[in-house]
């Protein structure tokens, strides 16, 4: 699976930002990919792109119309159904991160069918993975891994891939959810595969590379999250990181969703390395980001100071300042210079 | 899902016993529900039971015949769709363990709409599951893990329902396999879901109990085999166990299906626990189920007379020696006398 860019934003009529939080972190990592939004009538949400309509986007040259909004209910709006017919009638692919798929709407899967357009449907992988086989791949992997859900291990890989290639690094961020997956225009939303095949997905999004080539891989849940470690153990073991990171927030007392405590990062750098080392013996830690978006800045680099300090590693909120010493690390760490 | 006994056992005209295995592992643990068996000209699998046709077993009072059978490549041949259909004719449901769903073949479909019988795939679960909540349920949890993959998880938890029962403890075993859904006549192939709901179907596995009853769950896989730890635990976290058993085979070196070597009992009780925590705080180990069928008498008497001194707990092959020592444990370290 490979989504074409440019890409066209479809915004349709959502009442705020939130519900285009896809579309707006596509904008965010990729603007070069992004030609223009499509928005309904009544929208309120604003990539700060160009309006257009699909006819005008393609001949704009876009080559994907991404739906990155949710509406309200997950459901598809039928006066949303008009606007990807008509994205598909311009010779545009269309790509969704909705719950249902595209092609069980008779109309969108007419119009494919007339246009040749492809459906991408990043919740529901059509790609048939393997079984993980565990054998040690060529190339160097970085996995994010979190304390919880949520604490931002998307905004931490992608961060880490920009700085690595500013540096000259040869590496890739690896896609393992939705949004990521528009972002990267490849991987798979690995909570959507069958269990037996989580593993094994895990290697297919991180194939084998270059000696010095670096997949920087998307961490998805906890291994202390009682209703997702299943997934976050089964993306370790696959994507056999030789380096991992920890993300945190620091304000958080329960996990996502649940009434089980927050681990300390203590125990998830433990855990992660006994884990991860049936895959990869070599397997370390080498940096914390940390969500301090609720501390003040003093706040924040005192917490960032002493958590450097307590486990020897780089600290940093990747938003608030950037993950340059984690990268110093890992050329260190790597003689990567 | 309810799969409604006494079966009917269509074993087709498979080869030999062990494409028929599901169907003799049906009969070995509920002969009670068995009133027949259904072979095809050339069949050379024998459960030991009268050979009826489907009209005839419906008259005997069979409410579901059972495909416990695999033909080669794991297809369903065309000559086992007429013997299908004649099931639901004769007023049957059908439950199939066979990759294929038995509803995407139109005569099968067709059958089932025109009889009203209801068709059962029991490796592609219906159910919608929720994920995990991690909330601690009532009733107590016994799980067997293992260090690999078919080391003897499933026959280890029927042991041990039975042996539980003949002492008069209210125990169920929970199937989280197709085999295991076929005895029990529900459950899930937790390997088949969807890997966001793992814990989560676990958790629906084994419903909230009576303080006094145990439910002794099926384990799947192993927290150290690369392909499958996720799905081992979030089945883990899901099914909260109290107690668990760790089952083994002495000669295997590595885990199946990979190169990874096996990892020891001690590693597998220590990880079981440190992650076990997460979702019930007094998990411990109970006792240690080996598969001796490679050793003769004198070195599996042996074998597990060292590994009970070795590791304090009982240690026994359920097929050779029996459970009796593991529910001793159990009954001695709950007050279930």
């Amino acid at each position: 699976m490979q989504i074409a860019h440019p890409y066209l934003l479809f915004l349709g009529d959502v009442p705020d930002a939130l519900a285009a939080k896809t579309a707006l972190g596509i904008v965010d990592w990729r603007p070069e990919w992004c030609i223009g939004q499509y928005r309904l009538d009544g929208c309120k949400a604003d990539a700060g792109l160009a309006d257009m309509t699909p006819a005008e986007a393609a001949d704009a040259g876009a080559r994907t119309m991404i739906v990155g909004a949710v509406n309200a209910g997950g459901v598809l709006p039928d006066h949303w159904v008009a606007s990807i017919v008509a994205a598909l009638d311009a010779g545009m692919d269309v790509a969704s991160g909705l719950h249902m798929r595209l092609a069980d709407v008779p109309e969108i899967r007419e119009a494919a069918q007339r246009s040749g357009g492809k459906l991408f449907d990043v919740r529901h992988s059509s790609e048939r993975f393997a079984t993980g086989k565990g054998t040690k791949r060529r190339g160097k992997r970085l996995l994010t891994v979190g304390t919880d859900c949520s604490v931002g291990k998307k905004y931490t890989a992608l961060a880490l891939e920009k700085e690595m290639r500013e540096r000259g690094l040869d590496a890739d961020f690896r896609a393992t959810g939705q949004t990521g997956v528009f972002i990267s225009g490849r991987g798979a939303a690995i909570d959507a595969v069958i269990a037996d095949f989580i593993s094994g997905a895990a290697e297919w999004i991180s194939p084998e590379a270059a000696d010095g080539h670096w997949d920087v891989v998307e961490g998805q849940g906890s291994l202390f999250h009682p209703s997702f470690a299943g997934v976050t153990l089964g993306l370790l073991h696959g994507s056999q990181p030789d380096a991992f990171v920890v993300c945190h927030e620091p304000t958080r007392t329960n996990m996502r969703g649940v009434k089980t405590p927050l681990p300390s990062i203590d125990d998830v750098i433990d855990m992660t390395i006994r884990c991860g080392r049936l895959t990869n013996p070599d397997i370390r830690c080498v940096g914390i980001a940390v969500n301090t978006a609720a501390l003040d800045e003093d706040a924040a680099m005192k917490l960032l100071a002493d958590l450097s300090r307590q486990y020897g590693l780089p600290a940093s909120d990747p938003v608030r300042f950037g993950v340059a010493a984690i990268v110093d690390r890992l050329i260190a760490d790597y003689g990567l210079a």
